[in-house]
């Protein structure tokens, strides 16, 4: 698009900064990059890695240097040796990825505050006081730390990715429609959820920004005048990594094949950090409705009424022997020919950060593409990494991942 | 495609003729049918009665005929109250529909022996005569009992579906390969399969065939052949209804996540006749086959080879409690990043007979809008009904949807 | 015990009065007994009746009347109709007992409404009237109405049985404590909870009590002490039906093993109008408790302190497709040798009232038994049948039973 | 019992023998027993170390010598290493137990062959050598291994525990019966078992002998026999660690509840080697009797016949992936009140070895305990621990744990 001379992807340094930095699946996320970079794993679980797709001008994993915001200041090792106790990095590894580990590490900044930091412990003093500034300053410091960071490295961009804990839910507010008004709000000082400044913040710089939490992030209008304003791309929310990439999968055979769905129940425990938040009443209300509004939207035969009947219900506890296994068990009650009812239940057993952290990195490399190809706005093709998709106009998993598939078809890859 | 004035679709009396007649599917299917045509209950589980898809020119309900072939005396009605005493059907309705039931019964005529009818009880005398005549005879009493069946009923055409028990596996013979060689193999007297015979007799003469079992029916070249030659659409095989449909839905997220499935165990209870049959060595081998390879197929990543370490295997146990009841449980053993291992389990409880019958009335649907629509060979569409259909390019069941959506499109319905 | 010559026990009638003579349980019930006396069903699920234990002198089948209280005037016809959808009644018995079931309900009398009886339709205006009447006054119109079906019926004694629904859960109030007090406060007109009453009556009139609701009933002290100076019998609470008693029939295991119990969530999907009744908060408080307690219970080892690290909780959910079908998931994690931690989990699919029925007829036997024996207070011999057993030392399922089957041991049939 | 001065018994040296000395079990063990003694784990699993027992005066864990046999050269660190990757031992242990391990391993001795040792890697040339030779010499080499491992670590006595693999099923043989007539075929040469050798080895030179596996051990009379003239006590059949243990935990109470059992299904899976050599059919046969005649004895009615229609299958499946950790799914079809089918399921997941190895423990300390109490003959208290008790009287996990109680009840600790 531009006319000089570019480097080519294989030598272009990018950033990934993870908001949430010490948290389970960014720690998952930088040992694996680690051990992606030396080889020592495959690339299981990353699609973008797969024979059909790999020779799609990707940034190589080498090229990838990580840095994050958090509000906490426990140590990167204790969050390693957790994943280590949990038997999801191998136990030598903590050592031998020391100097990555603390490469990473110097690169964390103090993050904002999610109203109080209620339920935190260690807060990071500096995050403190950086929430008691104004939103125009938090804003400012936010760039700033990004700007030093492409400096230090010499990266061509970085990509923006939240993975902070779950936000209490917000009613929404008039200034989130319109940029303008937006913009007024935060000129007046007036305080904003943390998501969403992280989000202003990157677009407003330039620079591509990915929601995997179900916070509110770049979902309000005004954040998508923002990003077309500044023709940057964005995506969100909320990672579908589990029991909703689950129904998802599941639900559109049950429509395929004309069968009522009378109810779909799900009983989710989880043990860490994750699970003490959703706890509170507020965090898991908001974390719940994107996993019902899936099931709903896929199950409605097209041409006809949303079916009154369905009666769905997810349960979330926390158990904390789990720690970042998480356990979900759903049954499905349906009714087939002659009014039969049968049913279906499965239990998921799986890690959380593990299913998160490629993800995360298949989603940088997705946003980093797009962004060198110009792209702006919702990356709609990215739907299937989602619960509630910022666009993408299905919860059904297949064609979700169809829709990706024919975005990269027409990618050619750079010669 | 004729010039004469057609009667209207609405009007189209069409024959739909079960082989099996006597057994759990067929009958299900008969008083569903009967049901439906009354108003009795809503089309749950018929595709092609959903909103969407309903204002395509199907034959109604109301002008299907029933009649089919048996090896079997056993009543209709007993096969009813067994349907009854399972919670199927409810307890009213044999008697209730007893003249719908008993004019189906009329066109029930003695059917082929697979081998020698081991394990059956209440053989009728008249298929053990008809199964020592030669195979070309056979086909003709095949054929002129069909003659006959639209003779009596003035019907346009009649459906052949195969809903037999499962045959024992046969070897591959050569005279399958070339219809040349076939029909010199017929001319001769040797013995063929009861569901080559039946494929043969229906497609020879210009009807549509359905085989919804895994049996061997139209697979064979020759049977490809015949049905190109007559101008005659046909398709099969094994009908996807329980575990694999589930399998087949599942298997393609794996894919699509880039998780690596170490095994895939599934284990199948069932206590009506067809688990009986399955009892035997030779007849599991022929069911089990068409589970494994649907799984396999979709696992594989394009561009890359079989994975060698998939491990695989489905266990089938007779449970007479069980009844027409088939409860299954799968296990899924899958590693995601970082070489993390990870578990899936599902339990599936499903009535196999309820579940098939609306698949056979939609097949029927499809395979006379066919034969209307002047198409002729293996209709691929229908590859989401099938285990192992005889075409359609892939095992993944929402493209296999899609595809069929993709066909239904493409049907102007008639003015 | 009298001098006279008694009749022998098989000639002797006797009563059964059920509170909530017209929920799912007592109309199983009704409808089983009935079916029991014509001999139509063996004696499944009856513990008193199998062979090892039949020959001890039980009031025979044949020789129960049933009577009971209701606040609700819904047609058992109604009920049994409910009975047969769910597939718990053949459909031809509501008729082919219409006589038996009419005469059951001609003895159905007005109940004691529990606080405003919210939530419940078609509420009897007799029992509205009634329970604004006086406490005493209440006590002596239950007395009246068992007064009056023992004359009619030539009953030598009724055993009052208490299968309301779950009322909410009452804050201890000191003149539960002593029965003076309970007297002075019934006297002063004060108000107490429908199922203490019930209690009270029968005590005070010399019947049998079983309380198999987690209702208070006769669990305060002074309605131990009224069972003691009337010298009657009682027992209670709360039926060990389903989950509870999966949970007391497990948990002993992981004691006897010495492995440790980390976690032990139970997820419960009901139905009937237990689970619509179990929404409302404190009536699910007053059911989960009894849960929670027999588990933590039975895990503490002798000698030690309770374990502080066990999680665990129990979540219900109201899914109305379910009816009476109650669906558990229960996940027990659980550590060993060398610290590694394990798994079980369970699906547990029954009947409420199937299993509850029968439960029911064997107390009243057993209840009638110890009257005539000259028994009073507590019968701790009954703990199995009990989530909350009101005496009985342990929550161990299996010495629960032992504890019964020694108690029968010493039990001389009478000759 | 003797007049002289004994050691207390805090300080009296005892061995404890693993045939199978390089399995998975045995390797879980000696980790786990030199963890126990460095007080790096606390007991869990081990009934004998809880608060309520540990006052019997067991030899306290630090006074344990471990020896063995076995017939591959496999290193012990090799095993290790699979538990370490199996997350059973913790990955530093390897290295900070090298000198116990290796302490270990220098009184490991070639072992017997079971048949051709098929399967096998790593066969010692030692062991094969020694199974050309006859059972005499065979015997006398066994225990010539024990004198030695005795003198030179200054024993009091060794405790012998067959973990062997699952050996080929037997057919009964007469001389099994008679002692005469065993030592008159041992004379002969005749072949025999490895198993029973093990077993007259340990019995003849009066070692205590336990066999966890349902190999032969000391089942045959001839071996009661010889048990009884050497005054020395035994036990087994084949640990009931997992699924076994569920089964006779369970279905008490379907007995209790007087339910009637139709169908209990399991299925199997395992990854260890243990799994690989059930592969073979003749092992698999001998493994499955033992867990099904353990159901059908509780099912029976004390006063009544066996259930005829009680169906239950164990299926067993090899599943590499599972590595050590045995997933069991079971299915119980049960008919209650009104013939009412109602289900129960459960997935079971742990770890074999982790199960095993503590019970191994508890029982070298309780046969060891009465050998020191001059008990002899079977040790019928040990039922619990076994899926074939060699003696116990029932199957019942619970009375069986009673009888151990009360036993232990009876044991005055030594002052």
């Amino acid at each position: 698009m531009k006319s000089e001379p570019q480097p080519s992807i294989e030598s272009q340094a990018t950033g990934l900064w993870l908001v949430g930095a010490r948290g389970a699946i960014s720690t998952t996320l930088a040992y694996g990059l680690g051990a992606l970079q030396r080889g020592w794993i495959p690339p299981t679980g990353l699609l973008t890695a797969t024979p059909a797709l790999e020779s799609i001008g990707w940034v190589p994993w080498d090229r990838w240097h990580l840095g994050g915001h958090d509000v906490c200041l426990r140590d990167l090792s204790a969050s390693a040796q957790e994943l280590v106790q949990a038997h999801i990095l191998p136990p030598g590894w903590p050592a031998a990825l020391a100097d990555w580990g603390s490469q990473y590490e110097q690169a964390i900044r103090p993050g904002l505050l999610d109203g109080a930091g209620e339920g935190l412990e260690g807060l990071d003093p500096a995050s403190v006081t950086l929430s008691q500034r104004t939103p125009r300053e938090q804003i400012a410091q936010l760039q700033a730390d990004w700007n030093q960071f492409e400096a230090e490295r010499g990266l061509a961009t970085t990509v923006i990715v939240c993975l902070a804990s779950t936000e209490a839910k917000q009613l929404a507010r008039p200034e989130w429609d319109v940029l303008e008004q937006l913009d007024a709000s935060l000129d007046r000082g007036e305080p904003q959820p943390a998501s969403l400044l992280y989000a202003y913040a990157a677009l407003d710089s330039g620079r591509a920004f990915v929601n995997f939490t179900p916070n509110l992030g770049s979902r309000p209008p005004a954040l998508h005048q923002l990003a077309e304003l500044r023709g940057v791309p964005h995506c969100g929310n909320d990672g579908k990594t589990g029991e909703t990439l689950l129904k998802t999968a599941l639900a559109p055979m049950f429509h395929a094949r004309a069968l009522r769905v009378l109810a779909w129940q799900g009983y989710n425990m989880l043990g860490n950090r994750d699970g003490a938040v959703l706890r509170q009443e507020g965090h898991r209300e908001a974390k719940l409705a994107n996993k019902d509004e899936a099931l709903r939207s896929i199950l409605t035969q097209p041409g006809s009424q949303p079916n009154p009947d369905l009666h769905s219900h997810v349960a979330i506890d926390f158990v904390p022997s789990l720690g970042d296994w998480k356990t979900a068990w759903d049954f499905v009650h349906f009714e087939g020919f002659l009014g039969t009812r049968m049913s279906l239940q499965f239990t998921w057993a799986g890690s959380d950060s593990v299913l998160a952290a490629p993800l995360v990195l298949d989603l940088a490399r997705l946003a980093e593409l797009a962004l060198r190809r110009g792209e702006s706005g919702v990356l709609a093709h990215t739907a299937c990494f989602f619960k509630a998709p910022l666009a993408g106009g299905t919860h059904d998993f297949h064609r979700q991942y169809q829709i990706l598939l024919d975005y990269l078809g027409g990618v050619v890859p750079p010669s």
